[in-house]
């Protein structure tokens, strides 16, 4: 099943299934008006979305339109809990070494974790609006996933089943901020001014035998202005896996439904994949010459993130968000 | 004004006007249905809180009930952004001494501020409930305000009338895991499990003189089982105020009607105001005797945190909340 959010009706935006080929979408007004609503009553939800699912992809139904991407806010527009994981350790090396900063002591044994940005997402074709060029700008390729209600202290094994949906997530970055901000010790706050996600969120049935419950055998593709900058596997390489990241973050409390947790910036060991965020291409260059010459993203610039099936079609839709002052 | 949430209705609770002497509130469907829904069309809401507000503190209105503090939520029972600043600048030297932590470097021009859990805070009169005492378990008693919408980039002058209530916080912290989740720098996770606040929110008007616009000049009175903790001032030796703080979240992105903004731990040079938290308490005693000899919480306790006014009425009602295992 594919869900998606119009911008219309609120903050929270108007909730709409999505046919599989992402051409169509209905509302849905007599199951949830919203995918917060949905994600909080989601074994009725789910039951019924699903039937209308089923019909849009055989025979249509009645009141579904075309979708104009440029009018789907986020999946959920704003969440009331993101969390930001960072389980691609060799991505986490590098960016701590182009910053200057040691890999934390206890890296290997607990997951790091941060409390992101949640109020305001922005869509998947909207501006991302900065003040200003030199705050370093960098575009972080994700995958997220989207949970119902979990409670305290459940163990990674008991987390798989609280995944209800899966999203691509561009996770935008001030870098010049972090030299700053995480020194402090308290998190990104300045350096992640805030993030989009895919058009459509997907159920882990759209995955196929690519998502094994733990993490999704597909790679992510992104580009800048058109330019391929890497297609690293989002299920490789992955020191912690989604459930082991849900596990630490409710540890000491539940987590509500609609929380959305993300694994960081994907990184593949296989220097073939590329690049997932500009960091790391600055890192390799300043590892290889000694000095950085990819520019952080520039007003104007637009980066465009994608992950397609093994038949080559898109599933969750493209992000791709262009560059502007603020 | 005053304002309330109780526990019916939904995950956002219901909003309630209640009266100055905190003894009888009244539900307003034709206004708002939630706190957060209030806050998001602040001007006009305002006008018609406040009407019902001078009639129920004058003569009474038709279906007023009397407040029972056990059913209320705290005032936005969640919320999409919790912000927490430690802006008592003792406070954080001793915190840190506590653990061993150097203070950060740029800790007198920057700000300190993390990204807070905000999904689900528990009412002023709930349990408090941890998995396990030996995770230190030790209470902050706080201000927060309440934003209406923020621009990105304005200044600490501009951002004082975007203040919009006031509260009393219960930022509880486990303070063992302080020491493995900072040194990764992505903020505090699993050291903040949930936040109290106080039964109501209330308008800066209802603080007369004692809001200046960026400062509280009234003291915080915390206790642990109705042993005084302390009585510290929230207006006196802050070294960032509310709108600073405000300005520095606010710097590359807006922030959204309903965001919390916390100053932290409260803490005053004049030793005899005593603590706001166990940490410095303990903190003092490693100093004087080199071992800490207060206990973190344990399951029983209670936390009693209340501001009175000049003439000794409660201005927020009390957050008193218990220990319990989870």
């Amino acid at each position: 099943m594919k869900l998606a959010s119009l911008k219309q009706g609120g903050r929270d935006g108007t909730l709409i299934v999505v046919s599989r080929d992402l051409r169509r979408g209905v509302k849905v007004p007599h199951i949830a008006t919203t995918l917060q609503q949905a994600i909080e009553q989601w074994e009725s939800a789910r039951i019924a979305l699903d039937e209308v699912y089923q019909a849009l992809n055989k025979s249509g139904v009645p009141n579904s339109f075309v979708i104009d991407v440029s009018e789907l806010a986020s999946p959920l527009p704003r969440a009331f809990q993101f969390l930001d994981g960072s389980v691609y350790l060799h991505h986490m090396e590098k960016a701590r070494k182009a910053r200057g900063a040691e890999m934390p002591p206890n890296y290997k044994t607990d997951p790091l974790m941060y409390q992101g940005m949640s109020d305001r997402f922005i869509g998947p074709r909207d501006a991302m609006c900065i003040p200003d060029e030199s705050l370093g700008l960098d575009y972080e390729a994700e995958l997220a996933v989207v949970l119902d209600d979990v409670p305290m202290g459940l163990t990674a094994n008991e987390a798989s089943g609280h995944i209800k949906l899966l999203m691509l997530l561009n996770d935008f970055t001030l870098r010049t901020l972090t030299r700053t901000e995480l020194p402090k010790g308290f998190g990104f706050m300045q350096a992640k001014p805030t993030s989009s996600f895919s058009p459509v969120a997907v159920t882990p049935d759209e995955l196929g035998d690519a998502w094994d419950g733990e993490k999704l055998d597909l790679p992510i593709r992104s580009s800048i202005n058109g330019e391929a900058m890497g297609h690293a596997n989002t299920g490789k390489d992955m020191f912690f896996t989604y459930p082991t990241l849900i596990a630490h973050a409710a540890r000491t409390r539940s987590l509500s439904a609609g929380t959305i947790i993300g694994a960081g910036a994907v990184s593949n060991l296989d220097a073939s994949t590329g690049y997932a965020c500009l960091a790391e291409k600055r890192a390799d260059e300043e590892l290889s010459t000694g000095k950085a010459t990819t520019a952080w993203l520039r007003f104007g610039d637009s980066v465009r993130i994608e992950m397609l099936d093994a038949q080559g079609n898109t599933i969750f839709g493209a992000i791709d968000n262009k560059v502007a002052r603020g």
